[in-house]
């Protein structure tokens, strides 16, 4: 199996030449994260990536986990690799200084955490939902709850999780039923929570849960949830822990892939916890947290993305057979057109969701260090716009990208041990966590365009005009090509407004058709914009063979990925017709 | 889990207004056919694919299948329901009846084979492969291998197998090392073969296996390569069963779906086998069998996209959740306009699947009943072009169905228990096995399109052209629509037989997006013709909503499907320039 080796340089282009990393690293703060910090951070996490979290990714999904007397055992390998990876800190990078974080940019922890999903995102995923829980409590907890919990989250002897999910509750949050009594300074917690990742384990000493309950007299729908911190071991006033508290895992499910991820059904029973931010506020508390959560799914899909192109790629090396076009020799299959074809479009398909995810994730910083309250608005609103585009598109892109490594295997692809179905069943979990991709195009046309009357989805068309009008002349064709799809773009959210006037149901309709679309022409923008600087980084002397392959990247992508923009647009002209038009009773009328 | 009812209506509407059964009852042989008879046995089929193979499927995939002994066990229930299939006659539907066969078409066949893949694919593969061995025994035997093998292996009291694949010999065949040496009236062939589907079991008395082996003397390549009927035990001259040859499983392989399926790797040590054909004419022999069975592996794509859908609406009916648009109260999730596009692209790609498959195999019926050297050409012609659109198409779309199938359930359709995961890993297998859709690409644009300077093709696009002159008023808009996806087919045509004359690497390089492009096209087309006979259907009377329902199909398929032909008719005209420009050795440039 191909060891995960960061793909560095990419990373670095994208940081420095499409995210705005230098501007980054000269805001008050920030300056720490000077070119040659950055660099050193990275090659460090390159060669924990490689050598510590990545060799446990397929003995994890062989292993996966059990649960044994009310603890969740994850495979032997687990253990080591996480605490290499709090020892290191490396849960620590973005988070404020008071509570011993090292207080450098988001986006700098952004190819940190590509690097663990793609070494293994099972894992990862137990580092992630810690990091949301931190950015929830830094946001909406009390003073005392901070200096309480999150030095230990951020160092990574604790973690965190995320319980919103009831049977009955998924994507409406409104109707959960969970509920907590108050208690002196404190509350009672109850109900049962599912689909809860990594709700229980033994990496770390105590476990963090963030989770949605109704206070006695809460109003029903969700102005009537609120938020409650309840770890799995009560905490001492000297920090120390305490007694177990009531609250733990009940059963785990059985998994199409992340096989070494447990996702727990959880059960409160009248467990201790404590009110994070207002009564009745929960929702909103934990939507902070959500958005990043988002952001980190959209990354997760370009990192198994970026993990199965390696491993088709050296399989493309290893494999003989028949001649290719133009030789006479049997060679590698590399060497055939439709290999090539298969391995560029996961390529491609990588970079471009790598220079969406980490732009988004720029704007975020740029928007807490933002000069005024217009600049953080701009910044604000362009993160917040791209977040269902990096989550939607990008784990779209992933299960094509997955589906292709394990085409480039042939046969030996769908047997197990050659790990790529591995990477395939693990990306399908994608689409559905953190808000389905569904929901995802539902707050793209909604919430992100039709609330604000499409303004910030005209900012982002500017700037694609802008780095068009910018392109330097070895791509023009490429550029030409991409300005096509952002007409198309122009077009299709003045159908959407308009269309949004007269027919309510049509948003939703063409809701997902939006979505995809706005994905490929971001995703010819960012590599255009990749290209164009990999093309004067040449010009300047950079002889790196990365600095041409790049520019190939983009060409492919435009004539080659790009033009299913074409098939989107038309369909979003079709409004709600003809999604709406078969009555519900007739779709099983062919065997009824 | 929802039981799985054949969609009789649209099975029975495609057979008989698309699929041209009833002209082909009234040729000489088929005067069985009648249309009484078609139903009589498509709902009988129903019955045991609903109530005797269907409900072995998701058991089939949790016992999965075990090699104990040198013997392979599979699930329990797997050996009922084949004896009941054997004994029901069903394996013999279209055979000679001169060794026990029903003498029926070839294309009746279809809809039956439709129903087992539906009902357990992982089971249905043991009879699809024991057809592919009559088949190809039917066409090559001698007189005296047919009477000896053929009455058993058509009565399904015998199974059959197909070994063509070696470790170093998958999509290129010529290098196969298996031999076989002459002794007396037989041969000894000794080799390893793999994936070897079915290869070994006791639902059946004995198997048959059809292997490719070299004689000692036999040139290097394609033209040395010879096929074997190795049977598992020996065959007394009386047809008794005598000892077991030196042929059975060494192992099994572990795979991503299709658990019950047993693929084995096969031990050939000196085992006794029987020339079929003439020596050195294997490969000729094989792809008599791999043609039938590449329209069966398309047609397992529909079989399993109609499953998918089939389980997916159930759910969208049971689960509630949120008040969808125009609603107030939480209700089932097919009223979100998101879903119902889903589950009608579910829908529609499965009935267009289905239009093609059955479309092509009814040619191949036309062919052998054809009244002129003329005819027989081109209907021959005809299934040909669409062999490979059928299989790489239709097992493509079953890969999007099967995963929204998935998408539809949110989080619960990544927990195995709901089945809708065993639909995804099961099709997966579909665009790789019978020549990958790779192969499937290039046999379309070289044998099939090139090689005939594209006059099949031609045909194909006259016909139409026809369809869509014929097309009734209610559907004039959708007949439009088609028509420019159609000239957009033209166009690749063209650009495909003058792009090969200046560039070799060319065709393969756009194969795949040629494949995809006439598959979308085909589809438009095949939904075209059904929905203009469900309206003529109503308009002269007929009531069942199912042919309305049907009109609402292809309205939805020219609006929200087809128009994918875009994209890739643009990515066609790139050629091989982006494909093949980045050197070999960048692929990797960005860790290396």
């Amino acid at each position: 199996m191909a060891d995960y080796n960061a793909p560095l340089k990419d990373m670095k282009l994208t940081l420095n030449h499409v995210a705005r990393m230098p501007a980054l690293a000269e805001k008050p703060g920030f300056e720490d994260a000077s070119a040659d910090m950055v660099d050193a951070i990275l090659e460090e996490a390159a060669r924990v990536a490689r050598d510590v979290v990545g060799p446990t990714n397929w003995e994890g999904d062989q292993q996966g986990v059990q649960l044994k007397d009310g603890t969740v055992q994850c495979p032997d390998s687990f253990k080591a690799a996480y605490q290499q990876y709090a020892e290191g800190g490396w849960g620590s990078l973005q988070f404020d200084p008071e509570y011993g974080g090292q207080g450098l940019p988001f986006l700098l922890s952004i190819p940190v955490m590509e690097m663990w999903h793609s070494a293994n995102m099972a894992w990862g995923l137990c580092p992630m939902l810690s990091q949301g829980a931190v950015e929830c409590l830094d946001l909406n907890g009390s003073d005392e709850l901070k200096a309480k919990y999150l030095p230990k989250l951020v160092s990574g002897e604790w973690t965190g999780t995320m319980n919103l999910t009831e049977s009955n509750a998924g994507s409406d949050l409104s109707v959960v039923r969970a509920k907590a009594e108050p208690e002196g300074d404190h509350y009672r917690v109850s109900g049962e929570k599912i689909f809860i990742t990594w709700g229980d384990h033994e990496m770390a000493e105590n476990i963090i849960h963030l989770v949605l309950a109704r206070l006695p007299d809460a109003p029903p729908g969700v102005r009537g949830i609120s938020l409650f911190l309840v770890p799995k071991y009560l905490v001492n006033e000297d920090g120390s822990l305490g007694e177990r508290n009531t609250a733990g895992p009940l059963s785990l499910e059985h998994k199409l892939g992340i096989h070494a991820s447990p996702t727990c059904v959880m059960g409160f029973d009248n467990a201790v916890g404590y009110l994070v931010g207002e009564p009745n506020r929960g929702l909103a508390c934990m939507f902070t947290m959500m958005n990043n959560a988002r952001l980190s799914v959209g990354l997760q899909g370009v990192s198994i993305s970026e993990r199965a192109y390696q491993q088709a790629l050296e399989y493309a090396f290893e494999r003989i057979q028949g001649p290719a076009v133009g030789t006479k020799e049997a060679g590698p299959i590399i060497r055939h057109a439709d290999v090539r074809r298969m391995l560029l479009t996961m390529k491609t398909l990588t970079e471009a969701g790598r220079g969406i995810a980490y732009d988004a994730c720029g704007s975020l910083d740029f928007a807490a260090k933002a000069d005024d309250a217009a600049e953080k608005a701009a910044e604000q609103a362009r993160a917040a716009l791209l977040t269902p585009i990096v989550k939607g598109w990008c784990t779209e892109v992933a299960q094509e990208v997955t589906s292709l490594g394990i085409q480039v295997y042939g046969g030996m692809g769908y047997v197990e041990e050659t790990g790529a179905a591995q990477h395939y069943r693990d990306a399908r979990i994608l689409p559905i966590y953190e808000g389905t991709n569904g929901i995802q195009a539902l707050d793209l046309v909604g919430r992100k365009t039709l609330m604000d009357k499409g303004e910030a989805l005209a900012a982002l068309i500017a700037e694609m005009r802008a780095a068009v009008a910018d392109t330097d002349t070895a791509l023009i064709t490429q550029a030409k090509q991409l300005e096509e799809a952002i007409v198309g773009l122009e077009q299709a959210r003045e159908l959407l407004l308009k269309g949004a006037e007269n027919d309510a149901v049509m948003p939703g309709a063409i809701a997902y058709n939006f979505m995809m679309l706005s994905g490929y022409v971001c995703g010819g923008w960012q590599l255009l914009r990749q290209a164009c600087a990999a093309a004067r980084l040449q010009a300047e002397g950079d002889d790196d063979p990365y600095m041409q392959a790049k520019q190939d990247s983009a060409r492919f992508y435009m004539a080659q990925i790009l033009p299913r923009w074409r098939g989107f647009a038309e369909m979003l002209t079709d409004g709600s017709r003809s999604i709406m038009a078969l009555p519900e009773e007739q779709f099983a009328s062919a065997w009824q």
